[in-house]
């Protein structure tokens, strides 16, 4: 270790005060020396992802957003709806770092080997906090990048490619042989359609704009369906017909959609019924909710039998319930395609205190599909 | 065999037209000599459960009931909302015998020793289109009655007593230790109660009227909550802190209670979580949905993390998952207990063409806890 080390470091900080107010911004904040089996990482490129924005912003209503302080120190404030403070209670009065993962340089390492095989490298990393200048981890939260790969080919390593391994992983262990996918048209969804297509997996994309159909049809997506589509639920059915698909990931959360989803399911299935079953058809239908792009209440017409199920999934858990060598596998598939299938698009570059202009977390805040931002916390303030 | 034997018999059906008109008549059907594994049981009792109901009316307006024909003969027509016909497609223009299970006596025996060992008992069975004044079944789908058991007590010896040990027996399977269950006062929720206090398992009851959480107290429930009462999300989550119920079987199906259940279990969990998980709990809490008392769109505000699950759950999946050995355990326990644990209370008996009048189909189709009707075909008509 040199002795030219940072001392402090720029941390973003999200707070939730009792009143309803969120704060959120950049503080000075000490930098731990790595310990034996640490390294400390100038951080270089770190995503906002959609799971990112519920820590980052809560419940905050987007429209209220002002930005006060200084250029280089902003100091965002927005207001959460009333209705939606009690899902805040736990974490009122904590200032919160946020950042799932990103990419840097090891410009420190504790005393182990590990540690110090890795001082100098690129490293993708995982574990909170990402949003700051600098971050002190354990060695095995350090994926060592391929040579040639740059910080922000490398940031978003592991949420969405392993999300999407995730999904087919769960596919299998489940029992089902094909899936359905929403807002398919996302970095996650491309990554997804690549995997299907490597892996021979049917998979139905629902999207919302004829562009994102193109899109996903460029990267040789089979099934596309538009929601915007007059012919939407038809074309759903055809496409679950073609594939057999009985479990969808959606990452909506909210609204119609995966009622709808399992109701096209049923019908399908039903295609090939020979007789009437008063209690619908026996093949369980599938619908995890992974995300919460729309935010309305998660509506289901039960109109599909009683074989049926909709549920939370969550990429940790689903980590640990595969097993440390269940894991490694996947991320092993993650380095060596991370130009090609897991290769990540990013709409704009932002510093630290870029990250928190009105104009950029009205961009993200939307959770658009194509709207995903990448800090670069080393960058001018 | 005797050559006194009925050659037809009157059978219940429902018939749903392309029109959209729901049909219920009475059917004078041949009565099929019982091969050799097979017996005739005259029907002499047979329960009007909820789900009978969904196979005998489809989903028409009760409202729109009109009932033709002669008294001993009667005809119901209904309307079926032009909305739910898809639903129904698959059962379009077939006439449909009714009733899952009954009781009766064995008048004819097939030569089997099975067979002919059950000829002028009372059995209880199980198989559908009970209700009818004639019913040949096999061997199998039949429960030798203990003596001195009549008929009506004997009715409901299949769907509702393994139905409520179905639930505490999935509680165990997939992990939990105690659970919720609404629409409690029904005779499926006192069934429930009384296997939870001889099993020493915490139920929480969730009533919608003062008179059945006081029925509930009276069998020895220990937590019952009013879900017209102001402070109900308090009661609720102050019973599943006191049971740690994670796990909750509810019949009515729609609207917001399923969601509401989650919400109180996150919060339940909470009280002794030590930090904040942008997440949510790790517990996983499950709502099964076996009934469709409500009939409005299940409506799900997710507010409690991404540990959760919301389903169908139904008896016979349920019973083929345990196995035959299994399901044979779970039907001893109730001819063993079945005029303590699962005792069944009807709000009126009719005969066949008494279950087509007006006030019954009013009566039963309102699926309100406390309304059940049982159907005496070999009453007078």
């Amino acid at each position: 270790m040199t002795s030219s080390l940072p001392t402090t470091g720029l941390q973003l900080r999200s707070l939730i005060k009792p009143d309803g107010t969120l704060e959120l911004s950049l503080v000075d904040t000490p930098v731990a020396p790595p310990a034996d089996d640490e390294v400390l990482v100038k951080i270089q490129a770190t995503p906002i992802n959609p799971s990112d924005i519920g820590l980052l912003l809560g419940a905050a209503d987007i429209a209220s957003v002002q930005v006060a302080g200084s250029a280089s120190r902003p100091v965002v404030t927005a207001r959460i709806p009333e209705r939606a403070m009690p899902a805040m209670a736990a974490r009122l009065g904590q200032s919160m770092p946020v950042g799932n993962e990103g990419a840097g340089v090891v410009i420190a390492a504790g005393a182990s080997p590990a540690a110090q095989a890795l001082l100098g490298q690129t490293v993708a990393v995982l574990g909170g906090a990402m949003y700051a200048q600098y971050r002190t981890l354990k060695v095995a939260m350090c994926l060592p990048l391929p040579t040639g790969t740059t910080p922000a080919e490398g940031a978003s390593c592991f949420v969405n490619p392993l999300t999407a391994l995730g999904m087919t992983e769960t596919m299998r262990r489940e029992g089902h042989t094909a899936l359905v996918h929403t807002a398919a048209a996302s970095n996650l969804g491309q990554m997804l359609n690549k995997i299907c297509l490597a892996d021979g997996i049917g998979l139905v994309n629902i999207v919302r704009k004829p562009e994102q159909e193109a899109l996903l049809r460029g990267i040789g997506a089979q099934h596309v369906c538009n929601m915007a589509s007059p012919t939407f639920l038809a074309d759903l059915t055809e496409a679950l017909v073609a594939t057999g698909a009985t479990i969808a990931f959606d990452a909506t959360g909210g609204g119609t959609l995966a009622g709808q989803i399992l109701a096209c399911m049923e019908a399908a299935i039903n295609r090939t019924a020979k007789e009437y079953s008063r209690y619908g058809s026996a093949v369980h239908k599938q619908v995890y909710l992974y995300g919460h792009l729309d935010t309305r209440p998660t509506e289901i017409i039960r109109s599909f039998g009683m074989a049926w199920g909709v549920g939370g999934w969550l990429l940790f858990p689903f980590l640990q319930k595969i097993g440390p060598a269940g894991a490694q596998a996947l991320r092993q598939r993650v380095a060596a395609e991370l130009k090609t299938t897991f290769a990540s698009h990013y709409a704009k570059q932002v510093s630290l205190a870029g990250a928190l202009s009105a104009e950029a977390i009205s961009a993200y805040g939307a959770r658009n599909t194509g709207s995903k931002y990448l800090i670069e916390p080393s960058k001018g303030l």
